[in-house]
């Protein structure tokens, strides 16, 4: 791959599926493959389960790393131009050219603003790093996509169901903040993509993702109705698309014992960071149904099969 | 040792001494132990010495190493059964759980409020990590103590003392900010749990420390009595544990010149960072009695011997 | 060296140019130099370029790398005797001192004031680090000279001549914010010791260097004048030495395809970062004249002879 974006630049997922777990079984097996290279990784926003899992990939590989974190503020100019007199310092042709110089892979993070939706839904920042560096460019979430943790999820449903295709749902679940549709939108991505799950998306009315993700997926807006019978209940909260940035005030969308037991004994999955009692009821996720550390877990072994798969 | 985080879990500290000392006289002597393991070094707060000497030390071990500063942030909750809709944003369940997935051994740094005593000297936060973390879990320092540093002095007495038990004197010394009293209760405690001097601890009124880390030593508020004939002599602020975390104004308890005088040619010693002529003259810090520098190499060496220790 | 500072601790700047390009043909060949060693790459400003191609050029050398960003305050202090008890927690003779316990080479960052010209040329900061260190001391930028930049520029000129010597101008160049003189210092600084190109400095009226840095210079306050024949045109904002750290308001000082097409069809360069359209226009920077990324790849390589070439 010359870049990993989103799930349209994997040629097949079930084989980048199958280097993930061969990495889990002997993580040092390929450790000659990035020898005397260089990842750096580029956050314009901050990071733990990304960071981490990322640089220990790379550290595998044998690559070596540098992590730079731009959270701070690096006024980037992202417009051509452009009289730069204002803000912005740098632009994005030197930028991406410079840390092309300086390394092999360039992964880069960039949170959406929420207030943009036409900006945001053009991963503007993403597109011109791939645009201007001469190097290939992993995404570690992007405005719209958070494709390492899509390929995580992958791994992880691959290593837990019992029959293919599982009956996946996604759903919509309370959060005090305005967060992104990126774990969603790219959830949904992946599953339909991968074509090996049979997906539900449930969410509240006026909280359906951007169609482009969406397409093919059975999107129903009463919890109970997607639950019955599922295999995952994969929760996720995200501010609207619709009304863009709105956060939903659903509080009744939490997921509880009372919900799961709705399901065929599903197994409880959330990204990280999750707020207990609010998302999902301390009762779900400290159940033996819940796989959310082996998820973090699996962001590792996502993040090598990425790397690993990375060519000029 | 499967956590660190005070003398009581130290089976021998003459063996970790000579352990230290045999890593100082030959630094990659046990550089296979660490090879394709991790160490990751969670702040809570910042760090200069600390982080440089444990990340030095765990690379001449071989282990690679995530330095990770959350000082800025991560409002991680204490508390079970919380409603996480205020602002902290994820659980120390999660939190401990996530990081041990990804690494052998975790150090974490966590310092007091310095007002609330009781929370404080729960040490919640380092306890926290080692009930959920399913690595061993080192102390950078907690609430309540600074065990690495306590180690490095008894390395640096050990090197320096030409007979058993030397005369040591932990004297309190002014400040104009608020400090922990860690290093002070670690440096009593590790002092009598090592047994090989004869301890004599001096500061005003008001300011003895908690009485578990002084059981067994001798405390007085006189600082020429205790000067008088000592072979150390450690001087460090602290607030106050009675009257908690309450700044000493005592101008006069610095260490100078004249006090020295009254020693048995003692040495100086000081964890570091020091305000000269605040804490200590600099007729005293430079003089060829001081141990500053040495201190602060020994504190790589402290740290390898005890991650070199550590067994999941 | 024991020090890099300036070019005056440079015994033969030829030979360090070859050492860089010896380097950049063959990256790791010298991989064995700085095995088992440790290099601290201390900022007490930020750094893109400097940080990551310092970091890459010691690695590639063999060192590890421990980088520190102080930017955030570590209120070191320089005054010798001072009673240290108001913002400054540390001396530097201790923090100078401590920091050489854990590294062979310690590579220092600090930018001027701008407000106080003598403190600033005294260039304090970094001489208080070069005298209380006891390992070899790299400058990544002082308050007066920036000489790994200049370094990278010698290697980028040897590189791209096509006789000797080459008409090389500095030319300042407009800016919105007050900028140091450092990278124009150092330029002119280099160049001349180098001998072997013909420099012209260009600048408007009231924006002379500091005349230690210039002597031997040709200094026109004409553009025009300076470009005709170059045949490298390098442009760089400074605020004024004279009414210390005035920003100049001379729009027309920006380099242009009309300005350009006065030269000898030169080379442009620049050290990044760079404002577009205030310093140079699109059309000079995008032309296939431009060297700007070709000198951030040499960065590496400057850094690399340089830490290739300190001894203790």
């Amino acid at each position: 791959m010359k870049q990993f974006l989103s799930a349209a630049d994997v040629p097949d997922i079930n084989a980048l599926i199958a280097k993930a777990r061969a990495h889990k079984a002997k993580p040092f097996g390929s450790n000659h493959s990035g020898q005397q290279k260089m990842v750096i990784n580029l956050f314009f926003n901050s990071s733990l389960r990304t960071r981490m899992s990322t640089e220990k990939a790379a550290r595998q590989l044998g690559y070596d790393v540098i992590t730079y974190d731009a959270s701070g503020g690096w006024g980037i100019e992202f417009e051509d131009g452009t009289v730069m007199n204002g803000n912005t310092a740098e632009h994005v042709r030197e930028a991406a050219g410079v840390l092309s110089q300086y390394c092999d892979i360039l992964c880069v993070r960039s949170f959406p603003s929420l207030t943009d939706k036409d900006a945001d839904y053009e991963d503007r920042i993403m597109k011109a790093f791939v645009k201007y560096a001469s190097v290939p460019v992993v995404s570690m979430e992007s405005a719209t996509r958070h494709p390492l943790q899509s390929l995580t999820d992958c791994i992880t449903i691959a290593e837990h169901r019992k029959a293919v295709p599982p009956r996946v749902v996604l759903t919509w679940a309370p959060h005090p903040r305005r967060l992104p549709q990126c774990v969603a939108n790219s959830f949904a991505e992946w599953m339909l993509a991968w074509g090996e799950v049979d997906l539900t998306i449930c969410n509240p009315e006026g909280f359906d993702l951007a169609p482009e993700f969406t397409k093919g997926a059975k999107v129903v807006h009463n919890q109970a109705e997607a639950f019955a019978g599922a295999d995952f209940i994969y929760a996720k909260n995200w501010s609207s698309f619709e009304d863009y940035g709105a956060i939903g005030d659903f509080p009744g969308w939490q997921v509880d014992e009372a919900k799961m037991a709705l399901t065929n004994n599903a197994y409880f999955m959330h990204c990280l960071p999750v707020r207990r009692n609010v998302v999902v009821s301390d009762g779900v996720i400290d159940s033996d149904r819940s796989l959310v550390l082996q998820q973090a877990n699996n962001r590792t072994w996502a993040a090598q099969a990425v790397l690993g798969e990375m060519r000029g």
